[in-house]
Formats: C-alpha cells, structure tokens, sequence
C-alpha cells in the first residue's frame, strides 16, 4: 500500500473550516488506497501571536522557554485535525515533535533534525491510523522541545517522508505551486509543473516563499520527491524531483524577487590575504547570516567589500564591521536598506551562454542600474534599488518568455 | 534548605503583568532562601477558549486528542512564565507533566495520576533552578499525554509536593484565603486561618471553590500540608492540615453552598433489597456522578428514591432511570433543577449535640423548607430551593455567629 505525507501549512487549517475540508481531503486520500501520514503547522497567525505574547511578558525570552510557548501552537493543530477525522470515521492519534521521534541538536529556535525514531508513527499506521505530527518541532538530546524555525514544518514533513520510505511528500499551502514569478508582481506569471531539486533550492534561495530552504536540502539530500499544491483547490502543482537529464530543460524556469535583505559595505580594506577572512569569520560567530558577497577589484592596495544580510542581522552586521574594521585597517562602514535582488533560475542556463548578457541588457533598457552580481551554474542575481524591483521582475519575465 | 511547592490558578496569570507579578513573588521567596518548585494552570479563560475552538472544529472530541488541545494551554503558561524569571535573573526552567514524570492511568481528559517520577525535577533543583510544571497534565502508561481534569493543577502541585518531600505547598488564588461563607453571599464572612484536611474536604465536596476535592484527598492520604493565599494581596491565607486534637475546635467552621446540582425522584420502587443497588450501578455504568442518596420510608410495600447529581449528568440519569426503572419495578422519574445544597462543616459537631436541630430550627424560621437532609460526622447538608438559598447561608452563618 501507498504512504503519502501529507503537510499542511498555517493558513491551510487557519479556522474550523480549512481544519474541516484539510481532513476530508485526507479522508479521499485513504478512500483512494494510500495510508497518509499528516504534519501541520500552527493555526493561521497562531505563531506570530505567541511571539507578540512572548513579547509582552519578558525582554529575555530564553530559547528554551521560547519552543515551549511555540510548540504548543502546533500542539493545537495536530489536536483539532484529529478530532475532524474522528468524526469522518477515520481513525488517527496526533503526536508532538518528541512524541513522533523527531531528535534534533540542542540549538533552540533553530534546531536540526538529528535522526528520526518513527517507531510510533510505523505502529500507527500499522493499527491503520493516521499519525499526525506537529510541525517544526521535536525533542532534543537534552530532551528538551524544540523548534525547528519558521518553515521548519517542511522540513518535519521531508524527515518523515525520508524515515518513512514514503512514496510522496505533499506539501499544502495557500498558493498551487510554484511560479515563474509572484504572482502579484507578474499577472500572468505561469504554474511550473516540473522542478530539479537544485532549481528549487535557488529559487527558495533567492525568494521563492513557497518552500522553506532546508526543506528542499533535506529533499534533495534524501531524494523525497516533492509536490507543492494548493489545500485550497486542490489541484495538481508543482513537482520537485531529481533532474531528468534526459528532458529537455527550460533554460529559464522563473524569475524571484527579494526585498528582506539589506547591503553592507566596508571601504578600502587592505588588499591582501586574510583579511575577507577575518571579517566574515567575525560575522559568522555572531550569527549574522550573510547571502551575497561581492569584492572589488583593488585600488592603490585597498579594496571594498559589499555584502547583504537579512535585515534583522543588519544592526549585528554594521557593529562587528565597526568594531572589526580599524583592527584589519578598513574604512568606513555604511549600510543600505533599500536594495532588493532579483534572479533568474534554469537549470538550462549552464548550456546556454548568453543568459546574463540577456538578462543586464533588459535591465538596462529599463533604466535599472545594477550595484551588486553574483552567479551559480543555474542562478544568476542582481541587486537592484528596492524600488524598481517589480520593473525588474517584469521585464525579465517578458524577456524570458516565461508567460502561459 | 527550605522547598516550597508554589501553584498559580489562572486567574493569576491570566495576563502579562500578572504573569510578571507571579515571577517577583517566586523571586522573593528565593531571596528569603527557600528553594521553589511552581506549578501553573492555564492563562485566564485560555481551557475554556481551547475547548470551544475543540467543539468548533468536532462532534466526537476524542478525549486523547482534547487532551493533547488542552494542555496547550499550560505549556504557554510554563514557558511564559520561565521567561518573565529570566528577566529577574531567576534559572528557571519549564516542564510540562510528562516531563515532569507525572505518570497517570490512561482515563484521558480525568486521568489519574500514578506515580510522579521526579528525577528531572530535582535535578533542576541541584542545579539551583526554579522547576515550573504545567499544571493537570502528564503521560500515561501508553506515553499519551493525559490531562487530569479542571482543577488538575491543584492535584499537581500537591503531588509534586509529596514526591519533593516539598516543608510546604502553596496554593495562590483569586481570593485569599477560604471564608466561612461565600463572602459574594454573606459579605461579613470571616477569613479561615486553619482548616483540618477532614474540614476542607468536606467543604470542597459542598460547593467551597477554592480548593479542589482531589487535592484535598491526595494532600490528606499524603500529609502535604496546604497553604491557601492570594495571588493579589500576597497575605497570609487558610492553613490546611492534620487535625491538631490538643486545639479547641470551633463547632461549626463554614456554611456552603452549591446550585450546581438536580435532584432525580424514581417513585414507588418495590421495597426489597437489590433495588437501588441496581439503580445507581447503571447510573455508575453511565458515569454518573451521583452525590446524596435519599430514601423514604416504604409506604404500601414501594419506596421513593431522590438522588442528586451533577446539572451535566441529568440527562443522562433521567434516561438511565426511565430505561431500568420499569425493570425494576419503578414509577415515575422526576428531575427537579431548581435546588440547591446549604451545608455546616464543623471538625466539632461531633462532639456538639444539638447542631443539627438548631440548622433545622434556623431555616425553619427563615421560612426555607428542606427537601431531603444528609450528614456526615462533621457535616450536615440540605436541599432547598435554590430561590431561598442565599437566604438559608446568611441565617445560619449569623446563627453559628461565625462573622469576624
């Protein structure tokens, strides 16, 4: 028999009706022969609503103490949806991150999955239940609970997928499947039917906000085909698998936008070895998460260095510049939060030269100066003021003929 | 050094800046050198909200996933309130029951609890944190998580008290301390100050609503001497413990009251044995929780029988009566909603003759006419209409002259 898993995202089972049709779709999934294991997210707005109370109670908020309040969120969810299939006659039992196996390291709010015991989820199913696991959550090797992040429901769902031998992982979201562009900055953008894992890496990379990024790591890594879909019309969406090489590739599959990240520049550093090094290695042991980095090409021994962060580690970024900078003889620090990057991802690109050429022409036709570049095989992104992105993704998108 | 087991309703934290009050009270108590172990119900209102969300989303509400839904609810508090110690720099940390190692049967939604394995706790003791555990929960004997009921926290924390070995217990509520009358009623009742656990499970049982009756029972069977005080005023409340016989003891300590209860009449039941035994195991069978028992004296060889049960079981003992009540022989079945029980405690009465015909006497004169009369040998409880209630608990709370 087939086992499906079956994720469900926030706004999929936001209210008691999205929790009601989410349980009958799995009801037709089990009247159509497959055995169905269920991870959900916490309802709607749920989660931010506990950072908000979280928030009003303490300035320290510890991380421990943090994935307790989150989880219950998800605690919730797996409660009610259970409760919907009971009344469909169709027999299920929910478990918590720790309860389904899911051991992670000890690194709360942004913990990874170590290993997954699925003994009691096997039993379930073995007694002809539906298990269903909270999302982004498990227990730790201290046997504390904790939080995979935001997004990490993907990631429980591709572990269980892994641990289970499932035959699909099919993630539910409020969109039906992934884009040659948003949506609502390209109308007439067109569905993708078909992905490699290393597109939709780049593309969850560089904006694409349907998948989470590790989700589609931790698919690739253990080759758990996915197939994102709408809970909404339920529809087929779109599948991400490993590349068939023998298909003929679209040279361009979708053009992504993303306006969340901020660019830093240091100025006239010295140019010699180390010195990259030094600055980056002071970023990393603050955590700050830096994306692109792009160096230039020297001037009288000196050269600048841009690079880009979320914006929530802007603050961190520029004070380890500033307090780095003078030891390893660097100039001014300066930052710029209204950049945005655009990107073009194919995994045709890498047999097709001319794409970049392609892609600066059309941006420069259109009047869009481009301040930062950088390239994968099958990505390229442009930093872009954040206020022309949307010209940006447009006309990229008319110059790739990526409409329906 | 000193442990204190500290338990907080819901209403003590039923907002943030209750939440941060709790916090510095738990603080002092650690500065005055105790070492402190909470327990913590759910915010405010958040059970009852979690249970309509549950009646939203199902008709079945199986009780393992009710049970998983609504211990969300302490699991924000837990977490919560860990947080707000972070801030005054008080080691906290969060437990839910099964963490706990709150082991119970596997009766969800009135689970009981079995054994506390506490080694986790005392560990976070040793290691000079303050252990704060989700109060009414825990796992069963098949690792689900269980809920132990309303009015589970109390039980919780004089569990944890027993299995610490904890110098004391400390129950925080919304009033500070138990009255000898509901003060809403009887507006000069007088504040407590030490309560056999005979007396407080006697008042628990007839409508006292401080403590729950199960934490009485677990606090006697293992002698946890209670404290119960105010969350508001941080005064000094009502001690409960082992009868001290060398102290006088007031004849009478409290008047209550309680309208939550039907009164059911089976009439003109054959008069011979086996007859009500029948009676109240269906109703038993049925899980209903049936309170006084009275039966007249036989008239013509038929007797009635009137039991009062819970307003929540009178459907069900209405039906049970009507289905068994031809089979055994019985007339008609009458359900009465409109009374209510007026009761004395009094760990004295026993040595006191005559307490019962001076309550009989006093309702008399107020015009109250009693319905059916039980007793215990420090109780003495009434029916009357639940319109003349009120008046009853004021005329004998000033003919005992228990006022301040």
């Amino acid at each position: 028999m087939n086992l499906v898993v079956q994720k469900f995202g926030g706004t999929s089972v936001a209210d008691p009706d999205r929790m009601r049709a989410v349980a009958d779709h799995i009801a037709r999934t089990r009247r159509q022969g497959a055995n169905v294991a269920v991870v959900v997210s916490a309802m709607g707005k749920e989660t931010d609503d506990l950072l908000h109370l979280a928030s009003q109670v303490s300035k320290t908020r510890p991380g421990r103490e943090m994935d307790m309040l989150i989880t219950a969120g998800e605690r919730k969810s797996v409660a009610l949806l259970c409760m919907a299939l009971a009344d469909l006659g169709v027999a299920a039992a929910s478990f918590t991150g720790s309860q389904a196996g899911i051991i992670t390291d000890t690194a709360h709010q942004n913990a990874k999955i170590l290993e997954v015991r699925a003994d009691r989820l096997r039993q379930a199913l073995d007694e002809g239940k539906v298990p269903v696991v909270g999302g982004a959550q498990g227990v730790s090797t201290d046997r504390d609970v904790t939080f995979l992040g935001r997004g990490g429901s993907d990631t429980t769902a591709v572990a269980l997928a892994a641990a289970l031998k499932a035959d699909a992982c099919e993630i539910y979201t409020d969109v039906s499947g992934v884009f040659t562009a948003d949506p609502r900055i390209v109308p007439n953008a067109r569905k993708l039917l078909h992905l490699s894992f290393e597109e939709m890496l780049e593309i969850s990379a560089t904006g694409g906000r349907v998948l989470a990024l590790r989700s589609v790591e931790f698919a690739r890594n253990h080759d758990v085909p996915l197939h994102v879909r709408s809970s909404f019309t339920w529809e087929l969406g779109t599948m991400v698998d490993k590349e068939d090489l023998s298909m003929e590739q679209a040279i361009i599959s979708a053009v992504t936008d993303d306006a969340s990240e901020a660019k830093v520049t240091v100025a006239a550093l010295p140019d010699r070895p180390g010195i990259a090094a030094r600055l980056f290695r002071a970023m990393a042991d603050q955590s700050v998460n830096v994306d692109m980095i792009v160096q230039n090409v020297s001037h009288d021994g000196t050269t600048d260095i841009s690079f880009t962060v979320p914006m929530e580690d802007l603050d961190t970024s520029i004070e380890v510049a500033r307090v780095l900078g003078p030891e390893i003889g660097g100039g001014e620090v300066s930052a710029d939060r209204d950049i945005a990057r655009v990107s073009l991802v194919g995994a045709g690109m890498k047999t097709h030269p001319g794409v970049a050429a392609t892609m600066f022409e059309t941006l420069a036709r259109e009047g869009v100066n481009i301040e930062m570049i950088s390239t994968s095989s099958i990505r390229i992104s442009c930093i872009v003021r954040e206020a022309q992105l949307e010209t940006a993704v447009r006309s990229l998108h008319e110059a790739f003929k990526l409409e329906g």
